[in-house]
């Protein structure tokens, strides 16, 4: 199960120190204007090796277009991204190919599979999310061009650190941009630097909170039942490697409120709140979607930990390689490519089905967004 | 998508109080003793009006099964299992089928759809949960008898409530089911009871915590990347109706330690803590599988709300019919039964790729379950 | 896999002499009009009992409408199908549960579950197919009134006889409704009413060829590679009982052909054959869709046959139940409900993937069937 | 749709005259040996540029394995092949770029897509087919080790020419493979090759008949209803380039067949005949299975055809470019291909449902084969 989607499919295939990742996105819209420069943007937003907070792999990652782009347009058929991997060092695995890394997929593909590529990961390095980033790109275009859609992202806690306090519908994103931990908040930016700094040198990790939205998006996109677009935002992000948590809305906060605050009223003037985070019975309301993402801290880490070998000896285990003490910074291009993802199979499959169905006025105006990350 | 699973398919029909809900179930291994009988108990956890705290709606839930079972086995092909609505009355919903509810699927149904069952939510309500519980049953036997899973569940938050801390590791599970709140501390009933019976009176309603749990889950179940036996469960959960967040093991609790701690050391002795819930790169550990659910509190109230009509007017909204006060409390089956019917599809699919890959040897004891609900 | 189709899902279950048969429509547009009363004419069209020509079993086939239907229209949620077997005689059965019929899939289903239900068949009776008929009533409906698209079926051959050279362009429908046989041929009908009566006196059987058409398909429906039009078609029809063989266009009649005379010229004044069917590429062409289907004889005879039982006994098999002498005449609207769910399906995929793409002028007009059945 | 199959999916990207084309297998079992000169035989049987007979087009078709594979063994994650394409003359076809060539898919891609890539056909032309045929080669490695199941074909007709009558439970497949025609018969190579020689001079082309068959089939690969082996093998031969036809066993031929000749007794020898082609009820039965393929004669001609361009006007095509004048001849190592990829798939599928099925005896010996081609 190496694609995601129903009628926007993407499939991902490669490993982090094999020659080579890639992905095949079927059933795309014809005539979307793409070129292979328009991918460079969120992949080196992605990318590691450009701050000190990052692991120091530092791959190019060209995309290049194998196929389903003609004079500079989708044709509908499969288009397939390449980027060569340039900066493997497998070297630094070596040592570490007959043991199990706690907290690491090594022991549980060793049992699934009876034989792994250890290299750095494989297939379960975050390497894979590259491509994810790739076809979010398409994605994300076709999604502002045709409905007006807009995704993004910021961190919401790295650690113990949250934003301050602040008025969430007034968010301004190119603070988000402009700083290393896509964080909202410019005068928090040196203590995160400060945090980070702290943390490196102590060889310890920490986890992190990415929080994405999306505006513009119409009502009715989401299906009943099992395609909900919050289920399908669930598995979206739980697919992220090191995700432990998901959130809609208001999220785990819902558990202590009462039904009175979280209904979000409707006048005609629109929607008075959002903790619903923007879907109501699996599909869209018109307001912001906001999903929250709980990301742990990393498990490859250079102080020793307890672990077991291939021959069930007790080891200790320390990774020389190269890790990022946060894996949640990086993280906020991927989480916003696949709330893209999603939205886009989404709003194919709703035309798909729907498309007989005429804007039934009238529409509630929203956007509201309510309450912390 | 009414359809739930990739070999183990579950799909289910029907609306609150139209003439029946049903399922089908395809792909199910033929050979497994089951008879009507057998569906009794789980629907009876789940049912409403058994107690002062639920809807006092009366469903007998007798179940038919129609198809893929003969002389008391399956036979591999589908089984239809069919539910005839008893207690139906719609008049209770009549006068709010041209508005809006607040917090509720009214609108979202009606914009995507243009043309909708507004009879106690139709396809929305939670009735449709009913039969993810039935087919589970099925899929909870199957693994109980082949692999030595059980699946099981337990209430860890209502409102402010939660369980007093105690040990994990040796949770009583007699005591969950003696309590009508699944909850897993005795002493806490009494308190329980005089909140609900305040909550009640208030008109109000509070979110609830569900925390679901397998042991004996070998290692190698789940899929990498896009397949992951916890991005399957999230969207598991996600779709159950009323769910804001789902948790795998330590959660975003996870964002705020440290990588020392949460990676899970093993030693000969076996893993010496779950913070990862039993599941490393998407694929079973071996270790108790454990994950967490926030539920909101219902929105239909006797409380008033603004809400919207088909005609566009500004309505008071007053909900009059049979609701629980917090829906969470009767979803611990329905949460048992999303994690039994993950499991089970994914054990097909692992043997369906790998049953030529033997036991991996050594296997690292595991079962140690740490931290909170 | 007892679900039919990617967007326009059939999920059919039910065994021959079970307490019923019935499916599933997942993915259905909204708002189309439907009464249960618009299932009897095609499923009385595919019923047996109707003459002495086929099986004697009389089943009433009424349909109930469990879902997905509100005050008389679709409502874009499942809609369940329920018939009650009520002719079910499995007494007739009873002592050949043991045995393999030659030419049955009795053998091939024990060998596959090591459990099976033998009462008429189980689930591998034609009688699965009356959901097929009731589902497609709706496609059928849908793509007349939303893309004039008119889905008709005849009988092109029985045992040795073929239809009368005629021009197929202007075959007259109401003499196909008008006979028992679906022939398109009036003055053939005696001739085939005492081929028939004389088979049957002799116990044996002869298969048939059905030949279905769908008029006012617009170009551009079906997908590139794995998702051709005629490879769904293939699919669909090659899953109905007894088929065992499927054509396209001029199908094995191209194989001596030459391909100055195979394709199809193209004119202003449209196309100027149709040895293609209808379909280029896997996608259509605005022509006619021909497609032809082989049924071979049923092996369900009272002369007997050498067989085996479940003991590994040489046994005679002779088979006293009702059965048609020759099962491709009530094919007909059978496989005019896999071309019209095929269709269906493919209508909603390409508005999904392609409703941006505006009608791309100059259509060539075209309807011309050349060839034979 | 450009993915194929459930649990071992083959998803193929890539245009005839783009920079490459490629596949990505997803869910193949680990541990298969596979080397990247084992893709070599068969794509080398399918490659054009080998005898006159055959397009001019030379590629090198060198299969570079970029991922899924480590230490020479399959890992069990996606399995990426990649091809470059270096013999892509587009200037062949610039002069057509604006034309509907008759009998090609041009005109439906551009009604469809709006946009196409018009090169060498483009994705809808049979190179792509290529990466079905090194998809198929692990495919048909695991089935020979694991089950003993043989894939094999040759061709059964080319133009009027059939085989010489012969036994076909004698065939001697070193002849087939020792002549450019995949001819069964020996004898009547020099005839081929004259037949050829006449045609390529007349400039026309005609259809071919490709026959494929696997032997050591075990009983019950396959699924009931929609999942019928025979069903996914009818649509894996028709999503091939220029199929018109398909059939299982006796395929039409059956028509005219009485049921006391078709049905296959069976006794403790074995099965007595194999009209049915080894499948019943969509499940194989353990004899042979056989399925025959109709391929439309090329309609790239040198001759000149009426057609349209994209404005409007009435044009006389001509095409200049390499082609086959009998693309059915290269078809046989596809088809053979497509036969694998459903039988591995049904292999997965089955031992994933069924694996607790132990082999239920008594067990009908089989490998008949009756009929012609």
């Amino acid at each position: 199960m190496n694609t995601f989607g129903q009628l926007f499919r993407v499939t991902t295939f490669g490993e982090s120190h094999g020659p080579a990742i890639g992905c095949v996105i079927d059933g795309c819209p014809p005539g979307i204007a793409i070129a292979p420069e328009e991918f460079r943007h969120d992949l080196d937003r992605r990318a590691t090796g450009k701050t000190r907070h990052t692991s120091a792999r530092h791959e190019a990652d060209e995309v290049e277009i194998l196929s389903g782009v003609y004079e500079g347009r989708t044709t509908g058929t499969p288009i397939a991204l390449l980027v060569r991997n340039t900066d493997a060092r497998s070297k630094d695995y070596d040592k570490i190919a007959a043991q199990f890394r706690p907290g690491h997929a090594d022991y549980t593909y060793w049992q699934k599979f009876g034989h792994r590529d250890p290299r750095g990961g494989g297939r379960s390095s975050a390497r894979e999310t590259t491509m994810r980033v790739a076809a979010a790109v398409i994605a994300k275009k076709w999604l502002l061009e045709k409905s007006g859609v807009r995704v993004r992202g910021h961190l919401a806690q790295i650690g113990e650190v949250v934003p301050q306090a602040h008025d969430w519908n007034t968010l301004d994103w190119s603070v988000v941009e402009a700083n290393p931990f896509f964080w909202p908040d410019a005068t928090q930016v040196v203590e995160l630097e400060n945090y980070m700094d702290a943390l490196r040198k102590s060889g310890d990790s920490v986890g992190a909170r990415v929080t994405v939205v999306a505006d513009g998006v119409p009502p009715g996109w989401g299906e009943p039942v099992y395609g909900k677009l919050d289920a399908e935002l669930a598995a979206a992000m739980m697919s992220i490697n090191a995700v432990k948590g998901v959130e809609i809305g208001d999220g785990f906060a819902s558990i202590a409120q009462r039904g009175t605050l979280h209904r979000d009223e409707m006048t005609r003037d629109g929607f008075q709140s959002n903790h619903a985070g923007g879907i109501l019975g699996g599909i869209s309301t018109g307001q912001q979607v906001v999903c929250s993402v709980a990301f742990k801290p990393t498990s490859s880490l250079r102080l020793p930990a307890r672990g077991m070998d291939v021959e069930g000896n007790e080891v200790d285990i320390v990774t020389t390689g190269r890790h990022d003490p946060c894996v949640g910074i990086r993280a906020t291009p991927i989480c916003e490519a696949m709330l893209a993802l999603v939205l886009m199979d989404q709003a194919l499959r709703h035309r798909g089905q729907c498309a007989d169905v005429g804007e039934v006025s009238p529409r509630v105006p929203g956007s509201i967004r309510v309450g912390g990350p």
